[in-house]
């Protein structure tokens, strides 16, 4: 994949995963981030890097939240913006996905941003696309989310500072989630200390170790001392699927509560990726409370985005000169 | 409501409803609409004074019309602008609506413009967002729809001129219209001279007259010697609620024709917030006739929505030095 | 239809079709679109020409294809583009078409881009609106397609460089097809040599003829020698309707295949308005083949419509002194 991401000179090209890029490249995006938010907290909430460029959502899963956050990333850049919801574009008239890249690459296009219910999908069109035309992957079936991997490690930056000496717990349907995998490896990439995930048998996939975390099933022990919590969404599709028991066990034996959090290192910190369900995996007084940092990811995600934007376009360094 | 609409210097900071809001900053809205209304009529329709600012259209009640106004003029202020369209939106995933703006908040939007099928809502709204953010009501159920109102004696300035000698007719379904009781409100506070509420008993709100209006079942007697008529749309639903019998005893009754109108003021106009049922509560006659400014009313409202978020933005008192 | 597509001076005020047009004046869309086209080439995709104009499209009929190439003319033109979806808007509560146009016009806009099922529909729309408004059509029901057909002529022109001596075949559903009509108009006005039609005796309009062109009912001959091919898109509901028989028998006698092609001249180009059936009209060799301009065809498309909207505005002359 990183043939595909990374260009001759080691520049990125694509974003299409965390797995295999360099820990450099990985800072470099945090770095970039850290200039971009300062945009976000100005009166004029806009710099002309990306003007004249065209930045096409293609979304083949429906995704008011993240495509929200592209969309914004995006006109702060003042870049133009395009949204598709494929399902109901010319995919239903029987046009192949590669005709449709070939289409939006002739309308001279410069960025496709892609969600798709199909692990590979990002991948998939970084090889079939011009060199002109850069992809993020904006979470392809249960492979990757990188974005959501790297504005959670930014917040952990902003919080914790160093990574080296940091405990993580991923807790939840690790199993399906390539929000978790993508943590994993941004986390390792980065060095932190020990990386946990924790989940009931069902939803913890097999030889997840060899990604070099450690697996727990009970929750209290997994939480143990740990300087930073991420919960996963509960999709609920899996109850019904007998993969899980009721909401209300999960909740018993998974959810984050005020109590259960006492086990974690006094100055552990909570994340979730959104949206949360509220007193299914974790607690209101949790997702509301003091070590919650849910909020500020969602800041911090309009910065990642924009940094992972320009910099796959090229336009970074003209912004750091400006 | 007004300890949220106005912040200390009593400058508006939201803008919810009419009622309550003192008549100097009615006035000074609709002064700062006047200078609105030019950017309009110009060959480049647009000044920089929101440019950067991010403006999310909240609409949990669909209104493409209503949409389409408030995003011409935050388009035409410079701003960016979200379109949410709720119920395909994430709160369908389960999400809170406190937990949708919060994320919003997060993502630093500046403005929520809000529709919603329940009164009450905009307030419930600007009572939960951080200091930040500016909330104006685009309609909450039968409560308020105070852009309206103010695009309605925008009009009646314009072509009236004053407004303490006028009588003003409002027309139709009075109880389940939250176009009615902005506009009461806004023509008493700025003066009107007689304001009367015309429908059948069904359609009309007990203890009304407590706003300080005349009411009239009989058309021919309320329209008597009126300035201005005001025609409300009438919501074919009320037929089916048994509320009305048929559209045609409606219009038999209460339908604005040629022949009702002469029992007006010579020089009365006639207004309709559309859109506009033919043959149900106005003649097409009438609509399209000489006295109706039913369409420099939608001119208007563009201006209105321009003053109405540079005020609440802050932004207004920087276009009239500039 | 021409006293309405041109003003006092000849200049084009809206673009309905393409028939009746002069010469000269296509030739200047073609020319305009030129220098339109290294716009697109850009860093920089955009020129301020359009700064501050509205631009309404008004799509009746769904098409995001072509709707999102007229919405990236018009932001590379910088104007402001609103998309209306109709049959999800106000048509839906009753409201009449010059309603609906009459708000809009009052909203001040500047341009309606429109697509509707019924021919017509454009000229219906420029015979209503006021003098400020211009209106492109984007397909009326089966009248005409007129950017389409200046997109394919301006393509044949890039690879052939002059019409006075060029055969060139249509072939597929000449009965239904918008396409074929004003690519028929746009090649006879620009003097191209020979110009034939190709379609089983169900799909042929009768008294084609009169509009100088030679019919063919067997592919083969109608191509012999032809410097250009058009392949128009089978609509799969005409198998439905019986006027054709089954895809399969269809691509024996009219598909576009490596070895029909042979019969053309030997440096003829493939064209087709996308999105292409593969397997059905057309050869996926071919339709990706060497001969195949259609992606050209649709970078065309984008600087054929910033022309034609840059045109009818008055604002072209205005880029070609700046």
């Amino acid at each position: 994949m990183n043939g595909l991401q990374l260009n001759e000179q080691g520049r990125l090209k694509h974003f299409l995963g965390i797995e295999g890029l360099p820990r450099d490249l990985l800072v470099e995006i945090l770095d970039v981030a850290t200039s971009f938010f300062n945009v976000n907290q100005k009166t004029v909430k806009k710099v002309p890097l990306l003007r004249g460029k065209t930045i096409a959502n293609l979304f083949f899963e429906p995704s008011t939240r993240t495509r929200t956050t592209f969309e914004l990333a995006a006109k702060r850049l003042s870049a133009d913006v395009l949204n598709f919801n494929i399902s109901a574009s010319s995919t239903s008239k029987g046009e192949t996905l590669v005709d449709m890249l070939r289409n939006l690459e002739a309308m001279h296009c410069d960025m496709f941003v892609v969600r798709h219910s199909e692990g590979g999908a990002a991948l998939f069109m970084a090889q079939h696309v011009v060199p002109s035309i850069h992809i993020i992957n904006a979470g392809d079936g249960q492979h990757e989310h990188p974005t959501q991997a790297m504005l959670d490690v930014y917040t952990i930056r902003e919080y914790k500072g160093n990574f080296s000496a940091l405990r993580v717990a991923i807790v939840g349907d690790i199993l399906h989630s390539r929000v978790a995998r993508s943590e994993i490896h941004a986390l390792k990439t980065l060095g932190a200390a020990e990386v946990r995930v924790i989940a009931p048998k069902t939803l913890l996939p097999r030889h997840i170790e060899s990604l070099g975390v450690k697996t727990f099933n009970n929750l209290r022990q997994g939480l143990t001392d740990v300087d930073v919590v991420i919960m996963l969404r509960l999709q609920r599709e899996r109850m019904q699927s007998a993969l899980l028991p009721s909401e209300h066990e999960y909740y018993q034996y998974y959810g984050l509560t005020e109590s259960i959090l006492e086990h974690t290192h006094p100055d552990a910190i909570v994340m979730h990726p959104g949206p949360i369900n509220r007193g299914v995996e974790i607690a209101s007084s949790v997702a509301d409370g003091a070590r919650s940092v849910i909020l500020p990811q969602v800041s911090n995600g309009i910065a990642i985005r924009m940094a992972v934007m320009a910099m796959t376009l090229g336009a970074h360094s003209e912004y750091k000169e400006g």
